[in-house]
């Protein structure tokens, strides 16, 4: 397997354009319309919020996706989430599918939309329209317009999202791309942002609907910024069979390649909205291993990664690993603490800070030089089995506050 | 009912007192051991952290409580939490226990202690057992004495927080009083701070305990500043019976006065321990009304209080609803949007911000009034039922990060 360039248009057949329609009318320089765009129907599946207020194009996506077997475009636009906007917001995304038809002669059931932004508010559907018929001539397939495209789906990430890679399958070589957007209103339970991979991978809907609902629950889930759970949250993959490989069609030796590129691209694009949740200063990893089950290493570990108390004190360098033991103590799983060891690790080095349960005298200079690093690993041994579990997530800075203070303006 | 002077001395029979040991070195002019004496025995009863990871006083309390009949006294310090202490941390609650005993000539099993602060370093028992020494032939019933005390349990608050009540029960003056500590690391899951509650009502062990178990689900566990469950959170209330009452043995006419009292004694000191949230400049209010289960109400009221995005926009007064709408969303549990309607109201005014589950046009100036106070109410209305839940919290400031990222220096 290797990274290549090209983000959502690495994979043969997918375009992608983006334009500035007036949404995010603060801010001219950046796109907040995006399109991805397929040459030929895809395959596709989806994973979304399981917020009980789902935002309108959540509703919109997963009625095609479950009722059309060819999906052909995305459109996306940032600064509003359609969100919390009743009838309305059904009705604007059925406009935009119009508004693509009409340009593209596409099916209205072979077009998706997303939204990210301010909950609340309308859609500006003229304003979108004009941008859909700008985009669609200028669609190719350069990693030019893919970044662009990355750009024009963010809010307040500071940098676009993407991941690439290719991997050989019965001797024809596959590509999957993926861009995402999230920096805050991030949490663990389901899809927490919007995400889109491409693929020219030949699989069947039903062995792709498997493939991300399990690679989603040790990427994106396994993500928290703030514990707040979007209305949005959506990751979308299309499948166009271009690369010409075997069909995929059951879980064999060709199946767990294809899962094995998915799971790299997904855990990369995750790792990298923790890096970029608001505010963050420090991408924190908390690796809980030897729990007594899978489940178990899970919650502990989204436990510790979610504690504001753990991400207050990473931020400030403070080697204040009570919180690290509490925070696994309000997991809600049961544990004997007298069995637990906890380290720090970073690029400067590795300290034992508990061990079987009691917090060590330690030496607080190298304690804190190993938490003066970009990345820090929180490392919890359970010894209580075999199974592990990764979470990402950021430290709590002064920034997180001043952006959600004011998030609006 | 009335609210009197006092403190958890304003019953018959409580002395309190206080003293410096140095645990909380970098502040001698702060008091940082404490203790609540009773000339009389005392029923009594105690709710206790859910963390997993439980601080060696919560365990010794739990112990006592549940065996012995009669408590006389609770050693309190502040500074380090002897928690993630291993069996040492036990030996020490044994060794205050056993140093009281020895200047008082109680029982050991008649003692109780708490701690609160660091997790992690183990307690300075000589200079503890010194402390000791020198507030016990000072205890007195002063209500200044009582303030002490109240001042010394702190770590984080930047007040103390007492109540004290007197209720007429069958003829005769019953009366409570509260003490009680917690800024952060406060959570909805059980007790989440110490508070400790005096009485001099005649009510059996097992009334009391009925009472306190279900007065803590309304205040105390409605409470949510950060997030964060302590090792150490502790409920504790103890009865001399020293009023003279008739003596409360079933749920009657008199119990519900007394439960009533208790209620107005908890939830005040509730409300101030969310006031006093670290860093926060406005106590917020989450008032869930006509729920389905008075179990729903609950947990929607205490998400939303609970949501770091509600609480970072009303620090920056920014009427941004559609994260209250996303917070009851992902609460866990299952209810219509399009009935759901939300206001914000202060003493500056009151403003519907959603109607049947869409945010609607409103008024920014309006809306910044009404947020520009001390205390917000967050109003659901869910017409979905007949059960009410009021929670409580605070917003999300530059200070609280601050207080967070360096606690132990």
């Amino acid at each position: 397997m290797n990274h290549v360039e090209g983000g959502v248009c690495a994979p043969l057949g997918f375009k992608a354009g983006s334009t500035w329609v007036g949404i995010k009318a603060s801010n001219k320089e950046k796109d907040d319309l995006a399109m991805i765009f397929c040459e030929e129907p895809c395959v596709c599946a989806g994973t979304f919020t399981t917020n009980v207020v789902k935002a309108a194009p959540v509703k919109w996506d997963r009625k095609v996706i479950d009722e059309s077997d060819d999906v052909r475009a995305i459109v996306i636009n940032s600064g509003i989430a359609n969100a919390a906007t009743g009838e309305r917001g059904m009705k604007n995304c059925a406009e935009i599918a119009k508004g693509l038809s009409a340009v593209s002669g596409l099916r209205e059931d072979e077009i998706l939309c997303a939204s990210t932004g301010v909950i609340g508010p309308t859609l500006p559907v003229a304003k979108i329209l004009e941008g859909i018929e700008k985009i669609y001539p200028a669609l190719d397939r350069s990693a030019e317009k893919a970044n662009n495209a990355a750009v024009a789906i963010m809010t307040t990430d500071t940098h676009p999202k993407e991941v690439s890679v290719k991997v050989n399958i019965s001797g024809k070589d596959v590509t999957i791309g993926g861009m995402c957007k999230g920096s805050g209103m991030i949490h663990i339970n389901m899809s927490t942002m919007l995400s889109f991979i491409t693929t020219d991978a030949d699989i069947s809907k039903e062995m792709l609907t498997k493939a991300l609902t399990n690679v989603v629950k040790d990427t994106y889930n396994m993500v928290s910024v703030d514990g707040d759970t979007s209305t949005n949250d959506t990751v979308i993959i299309m499948a166009n069979k271009m690369a010409n490989n075997e069909k995929i069609t059951t879980e064999n030796e060709d199946y767990n390649k294809f899962y094995e590129a998915l799971y790299v691209v997904c855990s990369e694009l995750a790792k990298n909205i923790a890096k970029d949740g608001e505010g963050a200063t420090t991408l924190i990893e908390t690796r809980v291993l030897n729990a007594a089950s899978k489940d178990m290493a899970r919650k502990l570990a989204k436990s510790v990664i979610s504690s504001s108390l753990t991400k207050a004190a990473i931020f400030g360098k403070d080697a204040n690993c009570g919180r690290i033991l509490c925070a696994l103590g309000y997991a809600g799983v049961d544990f004997d603490i007298e069995k637990v060891n906890v380290y720090y690790e970073s690029k400067n080095g590795r300290i034992m800070m508990v061990e079987k349960g009691v917090v060590l005298e330690f030496d607080e200079d190298y304690a804190y030089k190993v938490l003066d690093s970009d990345e820090v690993a929180i490392i919890c041994d359970m010894n209580a089995g075999k199974e592990d579990a990764i979470a990402w997530g950021c430290d709590l800075t002064y920034e997180y506050v001043k952006i959600n203070a004011d998030y609006r303006s």
